[in-house]
C-alpha cells in the first residue's frame, strides 16, 4: 500500500480474509475478483472481458492467525467518476458475503482526480475558525424535542463561550418542535449575536437532511442565509449526495457516522480508517465524526487511531480532513484525547457541556484547555 | 405486531436483543430508546422532552436462548415525512452498537401515509407484462465489460424468448465500454425490435446510477425514450433518492441488495424481511431483489421466506411488491423455488441462461416452465 495515496495504474484493494470451515482462501479471493466485476459463471466471459474487467489477484498470504491478506487489482475504468460506482466496486455485492474486510486501497491517480475531496479541509476550517494550532471545538444543539428558541439559545451560549462551531444534533431534521428553516434562521442569528458581542467567529452548521425532494431548496436557503457548513449523514443520504453538496456549493461538510456501524465488523466489512478517513473524505467531507472509544459506542482505540491517521494522510488532490471524536466524549477527558490524537483534531462535545449550569463558561474553560494543549505541545 | 401494517398511534419497534456478558437487557433496551432519540445523559432532558421524545419501553421478555424480545414505541412526529429520518430513527446510531436486531415495526397510519410506496406493485407490473398469473421473468444484460452492441443483442434475445423484463447488471453504470445514454438507447431499440417481431411486451429496465449530479438529466432522458422502469441500488444512492425517483416519475423501480449485507447479521442489524419487504417498499420499490439461498450468497431460507411474505403483506397505502430471488438462481431449479415462494414472484436469471448457446430458446423454455407452474397451481 502506498502511503502517498496513489498507485499510478490499477486500483489495488487489500482484503483481510477469514475463510470459514472448509473454505479456501485462494478461491475466496478469486470469487471476490469475479463478484465485484462480472458476476457470471467462470466459463462465460470472453478472453477480453476476463483480461480487462475481472479483478486480478495480485497476492495472497497467510497471516498466521487463520486469516489471510489478499490483494486484487481492478481497472480504474470500472468506476468512471461516480462515487456510487466506487462504493459498488469496493463494497456492493461483497457486503452480502462473509469473512471479508476491505482494509486499504491503493488509489490510482486517475481515480483520485475524479473526487476533489473537501472544500476546506483542516487548513480551511482553521482559517474559518482563526485558530491555527489548537484542536477545534464543536458544540451540539440538542436534544431533539427542544423548541427552536431553546436550541438557538444553546447555540448562542456555545458561541459566547468561544466554540469554533456548533452543529445540530443529527436527529434534528424538520420536526414540528424545530422546523428546518426556522431553526436555521434563529440558530444562525443567535450565534451571530453572540459573535458580535464577543468578537468571536463561531459558525453554526445545521444538519442538512439531504432528501432530493427538498435538497436544492434547502441549499439555496443556506446560501441566502450565509451558512458556511453543514452536517450530513453520508450513508443515509448516499455518498453521491455528499459529493454533490460539496461540489455544487462551497460549504464545509461534517460527515456523521450514523448507519455505518454494521460495516465495521472485525471479520466482515471495511476498516473504519478507510471508510471515514478516505472514502468519506474523497466524497467531500472536511471533517469526519467517529464514535470515540470509551464513549457510548464500543469502537477500539486501534480503529480510532487509524481513522485519525488516514483522515490526515496525503490522498491525491483531496485535502486532509479533521478527525472528529464524538459520541460521549467527557470534557474532562479532552487533554488525554488530544495527547493521543494530536492537535489537528476537532472535538464534538454535547452532553458533557450541556449538563453544566453555565454552558458558556463551561465552553470557555474547555477552549482554554485546548489553547493550553497547543502551547504545551510546543507548536 | 399487527399483520395489517398499521398501529394507529405510535411507531412500535420490535428489537431482538443479544446482551453481551454482564450486560443487562433492561438497560440495553432503555439505552436504545435514548440513543435513537435524544442522545444525552439521563439527567438532561426536561420532563416534557422525556415524555414526548424519548422512546418508551413497552415490553421486554426473555426468549429462553439468552436473547430478549423488546419493544420501544416512538412518536411518529420524530420522523416527519423524510425517508432519511425514518432510516435514522430505526437504524442510525443503533448501527454503531452491538447485539440489537430490528425485527419488525408496527407502522402508525400517519407514518405510512407519508410514504406512498410503489407506483405499480405486483398488479401493475403484471399489467405491464400482460401476465396475470404466472411468475414473471427478468433477464440480465451482463457481464460488465461487454460493448453496448453485445449488451443490446442479449437484451433482444431475452425479449425474443419472451422474458417479461430485462435489466442491466447493477455494475453497469457509465463505463467507456457501454456508456449510459448509448446503452439505454440501443438496448431499448433491441428489445423494441424483438417485441415487434414476436408481438411480445418485454421491457428493458436500465440501471440508474442515481448520482445527484446526473440524476435529473438521466431521468429526463429515460422519460423522453419511454423507459418504464429502472434498477436502483437503494443503499448506495440513499432511500430518499429511491423515493424521489418513484414519486417524481411514473417509473417501475427494482431495488437491488448491493451494500445491504452488513446489516443482515443474526445478532445485529435488521431482519431482511423488514428491510426489503417493508422499508425498500415504502421508499418506492415495486420489486425487491434478494440473494436467493443456495446461490452465490449464504442467505437463509427463513430470511428468504420472510422477505417474500413481507414484500406482499398489506402495508397501508403501499402496494404489494414482487419479491425477486436472484444471485445465482439456476434455470433448472425454478420450479422448486416457485413452489416455495408462490406465483407472485419475479425471477432474475442471468448467468444460468447466458451460458446456454441459444439464449432466446433457453428463455422461452423457462417462460414455458413458469406458465406450467401457474396451470399446475390450479389458478
Amino acid at each position: 500500500m502506498s502511503e502517498f495515496g496513489a498507485s499510478g495504474g490499477r486500483l489495488h484493494v487489500h482484503y483481510r480474509l477469514s475463510p470459514g470451515p472448509g473454505e479456501s482462501a485462494e478461491r475466496k479471493l478469486e470469487d471476490i475478483a469475479w463478484e465485484q466485476t462480472v458476476e457470471v459463471p467462470r466459463e462465460l466471459p470472453s478472453a477480453a472481458v476476463r483480461q480487462s474487467v475481472v479483478g486480478r489477484v495480485e497476492s495472497l498470504r497467510a497471516t498466521g492467525d487463520g486469516r489471510w491478506d489478499g490483494v486484487v487489482s481492478y481497472s480504474p475504468d470500472l468506476v468512471h467518476g461516480d462515487v456510487g460506482g466506487l462504493v459498488n466496486l469496493l463494497l456492493g455485492n461483497l457486503s452480502m458475503g462473509t469473512g471479508v474486510r476491505v482494509e486499504a486501497v491503493d488509489w490510482p491517480t486517475e481515480t483520485l482526480s475524479w473526487f476533489s475531496g473537501p472544500n476546506l479541509g483542516i487548513a480551511g476550517l482553521r482559517r474559518m475558525a482563526d485558530a491555527s494550532r489548537r484542536p477545534l471545538l464543536c458544540g451540539v444543539a440538542k436534544p431533539l424535542g427542544l423548541e427552536t428558541a431553546e436550541l438557538a439559545r444553546l447555540c448562542g451560549e456555545f458561541a459566547r463561550g468561544g466554540a469554533d462551531f456548533v452543529k445540530d444534533d443529527h436527529s434534528l431534521a424538520d420536526q414540528p418542535t424545530a422546523p428546518f428553516e426556522d431553526r436555521v434562521r434563529r440558530c444562525l442569528d443567535a450565534v451571530g449575536e453572540a459573535n458580535a458581542r464577543t468578537g468571536g467567529r463561531c459558525r453554526y452548521f445545521p444538519h442538512l437532511p439531504a432528501d432530493p425532494a427538498t435538497l436544492e431548496h434547502r441549499l439555496d436557503l443556506l446560501d441566502e442565509l450565509g451558512v458556511e457548513g453543514v452536517l450530513v449523514l453520508p450513508l443515509v443520504c448516499g455518498l453521491g449526495t455528499v459529493r454533490h453538496v460539496a461540489t455544487s456549493r462551497r460549504l464545509a461538510v461534517l460527515g456523521h457516522p450514523a448507519f455505518t456501524g454494521w460495516m465495521l465488523g472485525a471479520e466482515h466489512g471495511i476498516a473504519p480508517g478507510l471508510l471515514f478517513g478516505e472514502i468519506f473524505r474523497l466524497a467531500g467531507c472536511d471533517a469526519v465524526i467517529f464514535a470515540n472509544p470509551g464513549g457510548r459506542f464500543g469502537w477500539s482505540l486501534a480503529d480510532a487511531d487509524d481513522i485519525v491517521r488516514r483522515a490526515r494522510r496525503p490522498l491525491g488532490p483531496a485535502r486532509p480532513a479533521f478527525p472528529v471524536p464524538a459520541g460521549g466524549v467527557a470534557a474532562e477527558s479532552v487533554p488525554e484525547w488530544v495527547t493521543r490524537y494530536g492537535l489537528d483534531t476537532m472535538l464534538v462535545i454535547g452532553g458533557s457541556l450541556l449538563c453544566r449550569d453555565d454552558l458558556a463558561a463551561a465552553t470557555a474553560e474547555l477552549v482554554a484547555v485546548l489553547e493550553d494543549s497547543a502551547v504545551q505541545s510546543g507548536h
